[in-house]
């Protein structure tokens, strides 16, 4: 049994995590952490669902140190900026960590910099910190002791366009992902933006050109091309609690069909045990509610020599916290899949 | 490992099974039956979620007779009156069949052709089916070879009121059912009622006074009384997927406190794996999405001295396929929560 | 034209009201008043659709004295216990006011104070206004300057079960009222409890016997009844934006049949404009949203002498702003359907 | 007053134009027509919330030539294929036509064969019809007899693409349409497609490439632009009821600002009663919500050199009835903007 602490248990990367992990065959969670505000209540009273399932009350950031050594893997779930300040204190501590979170997810100080207005003062951890895309960085994950994993909109963009842009297939900067997110990527936090009166029968854009999962985007995917890389990211808050359907469109630089691409990507994929290629069918993010799966399908307009592919996730899953029980096993040596063997909750 | 087939297998309490079942450890999905329609198609063509879970291809009831020896239980997921047809033969066959129809959960053949209008042409069986609700008739569901699954408003209904029917606290016939289910409970046959645009935004009550499920509960609850008992039952369509929300009221006989009946609830339901008893909260049907669970609480209005009972549960787990699957496992001497232990999908 | 001014422009109450005094044909915006966060921000900052329909900027309370003469009559949309400090001001400046929150709502101090914890220092108003159901007090309405405009939840109550009270045909206390209502009742706060990933596909009870509307129900119940006359009041919070559904059951004293309650409810309220007793089916809330209307059905469970009303409304209309406006219509001797005659948008 | 029939009242635009012309100062509902299934049914029956305002029974189209002389102008909605058969009729009776429907939408038979695989018989009255467009036929609609309504994804891409378009501000064939709409889109009839279960909590791209608005798309901004101009259009289906949201990319041929193009913009449509530029903020499909309304907002990527548009209406409204109203108010002398007022129901 590996022993795991939770930390940012509170919002709902944390409480999927949870919900994972109870049921995974080979991890105990021995603590989790909250806001000041949590301090010292039962996770069943900020979840009534875990009533009996986890009876552990939440602390406290300020006792990371003391309790550290209970456990061999940390799992954070904060908002940016924080990380950064008890990451290299786990690492000391001789754990494991797998951030959630933004920090450690450019590994130019720079870049990170620019989207996110913060310093790097670590800039050593900065250098060691994986990009959790086991279908991109499987190896360097099972070998290293901090993994950053990627955000919600960025692993179903950058899996659903690395087949074109690893094979240069489409011209440069023509990628544009056009992205819907169920609600439940804002977080728990309530605001005005989230309650659900303004959110129900209606669909927006927003964040357009800003987003920060932009730049994790062009980071990732100037990477996978082997230069840079922009792109043009528009998120749409849709109404529905989970989900991310990402809709990227690419001007193909010579004519390829649809049957051609979708063989290239399930060539690209083969063996992936959570990567599935659909084929005479559009993608729901219904089909993938309550799992590790991401369903990519590829389509072209031949006229307008345009690739659209349609990529879903459970955002709060593939896109956050399954993703990361995904690292924990590769860095634990279990096998891949376990504790993620979810079929969806359909309908 | 168990084999089992299942009838019905395109609709919804019929997917509910394959999903629940396929994380099964102890059971192997052999064959599945759906209509006319289905014959020969992939149960992936149906719920493309499936795909690659379960490569099956649906066959129909008239191959019944040529592949029930395949298997040692059958489910049937089944418009009622149809059940009636093929029960015997499975059963003859030596088979073991659970029923998630309503053809088996009247002992009394003149009730169920009062609310059905169909006369049992093999009354034998009638006699021999056990409802099954574990909670209540455990030890006679592990002995027999038909269980007649019950609805999913009787289960919300009958196991919110059953310790003070049991115990004899309510007046007669003062004991109301206000039951709010989503639309997941009317099947996924396409019809005006339940597509999206007339259920969205909007909450009615239906079959007021008339609705089948009532007649299941009187049924039951007489049997729990010991005595005739009626009931005023009004479902509502909710604009939700899943979950039933049974809020039932009762005339006390005499002044018992909140505290008092909770305490009681707790008693009756010790040691039941899938009930869980409240306590300073009301259950929200999010709070079962996806679980075998029942949720239930237990308030008083003293001026009127009228107890208020909430109970919820995932109509289509509890409420059918996960209660079938409970039922399995007792019939089959597997632990009764095996293959049941999921924990809601919050949020 | 009619000149008023709007309190609480900034909430759900307030924006539909101005929704709907822009299209009535004899009212003129004059002020809008909203919390001291909004100061100077224009109502379309706050509600953007509004842009190009309404440009005044929002005001705060400390500037009622100086701007109330620019109107005839006020409009108070606010948290309780803070128009008390008010009211007097606007009638002793000989404008008329339409309190839509609960200030004035009990001509009793000491029920007032039961349930919203307050004292009236003003008690010589409580005694003037009236409570605003123009359907029961039409003929006070016309000749108020004060009405209490009546909650959502009694409206759709008191309506609905009215007939019944007024004619003595069910037994004490044996009143139950189990309403359902969208989303919008609890107002555009931000809170964990009205956020879209918390409400969204679930339902759930709230409030159980401590509810304030069911204050407000008993007490103007007692008041049609001429006795004190209790109820049991259950909410329930439904995934939903608008609308409520009252479904009320009372014990009949003597059989009566369902056809003839459906004419006692046809006489009881003939000729009223908003109200709507429906035969052959259920009322759904899609059927009332963005109207004034009040839909009713009536059922009896013979076997149990059991009638079962069913009451719907958009709770912001009918139960708030469309209330408001009617009355405003009867206070100012103005066709009492004026700018009201909205169909539902349907679907 | 106007008198007018309304054929296809049964489906969601044909109860739409009821809701909208029943509170038209000018206008006279004398006749309905709707499928064999409904022959003789009031239309109250069809759709509860009209019992009371609208008490007249259903025919069918076979007794139109007995009635068209009853009115002056005849609305059509209908599925494509059957107005062709009918339109003539109406015209040779005097009376005038708004086609709801797709058949008089391409004045070139052969694209409306390549779309809709069907001939046109009577190709003199194609070429009569004009494109229901205010903002861009306003002259030539007053002087008609016969208005092809456009489609819903129509009027929301090529309105939000026209000033691009027609100032030949992007590169061709860049531009890519990224639909969202409601479920409404799809109409009333039932079908597996629309059930509340298979919509709600998911979204997915739809008919990618071969959608027949696609057609209709490419042939109008074709006319706008003097030239062939094809689009990449992709439609997803949203789980919402109503609303359309058009997010539509295209590649600048030089640089612009996104201040520069909503300066553009708001020249581009200056005076136009239901056109709203939005500045600082995305449109949300909820402003428009019962609303004739469009609201656009211009955003550019300077660095890959994209313009990206969005562009909401509510596809029943501006979409197709509404839209139809404005054309009648057009072709009949009227204000236009009578009857169409409406303001969001908000929230």
């Amino acid at each position: 049994m590996i022993k795991v602490g939770i930390v940012g248990a509170g919002g709902y990367a944390g409480v999927t995590l949870i919900q994972l992990l109870l049921r995974h065959p080979e991890v105990q969670i021995v603590w989790l952490m909250s806001e000041e505000a949590h301090r010292g209540k039962k996770i069943s009273e900020l979840y009534p669902h875990l009533s009996g399932e986890l009876e552990l009350a939440c602390q406290t950031l300020d006792e990371l140190e003391k309790i550290v050594n209970q456990v061999e893997l940390v799992f954070l779930a904060l908002p940016h900026g924080i990380a950064i300040n008890y990451v290299p204190k786990i690492i000391e501590a001789g754990k494991k960590v797998i951030d959630l979170g933004a920090d450690y997810r450019f590994s130019d100080n720079m870049v990170f910099k620019k989207w996110y207005g913060l310093e790097h003062t670590t800039e050593k951890y900065l250098q060691q910190a994986v990009f959790g895309l086991p279908e991109l960085y499987r190896a360097e994950i099972k070998k290293t002791r901090l993994v950053a994993n990627p955000g919600c909109y960025p692993t179903a963009s950058i899996l659903g366009a690395a087949p074109l842009v690893k094979k240069g297939l489409i011209g440069l900067p023509s990628l544009l992902v056009d992205a819907k997110s169920g609600v439940s990527g804002a977080g728990r936090g309530a605001n005005l933006k989230t309650i659900y009166c303004e959110r129900n029968e209606g669909i927006e854009a927003y964040a357009v050109n800003n987003h920060r999962h932009m730049g994790e985007i062009e980071f990732q995917l100037s990477r996978v091309a082997g230069q840079p890389f922009n792109v043009t990211f528009v998120p749409h808050l849709t109404p529905m609690t989970r989900g991310i359907l990402a809709t990227i469109y690419g001007k193909l630089k010579k004519p390829v069909s649809a049957e051609q691409l979708t063989a290239l990507y399930k060539e690209f994929y083969q063996g992936e045990p959570f990567v599935k290629i659909l084929e005479g069918r559009t993608p729901n993010t219904k089909f993938v509610d309550g799992t590790n799966y991401i369903n990519i399908a590829v389509e072209v307009n031949e006229t307008t020599g345009t690739v659209i592919v349609m990529s879903v996730i459970d955002n709060l899953i593939k896109g956050a916290a399954g993703q990361a029980v995904q690292n924990m096993n590769l860095m634990s040596g279990l096998p891949e899949t376990s504790g993620l063997r979810q079929i969806a909750l359909y309908p």
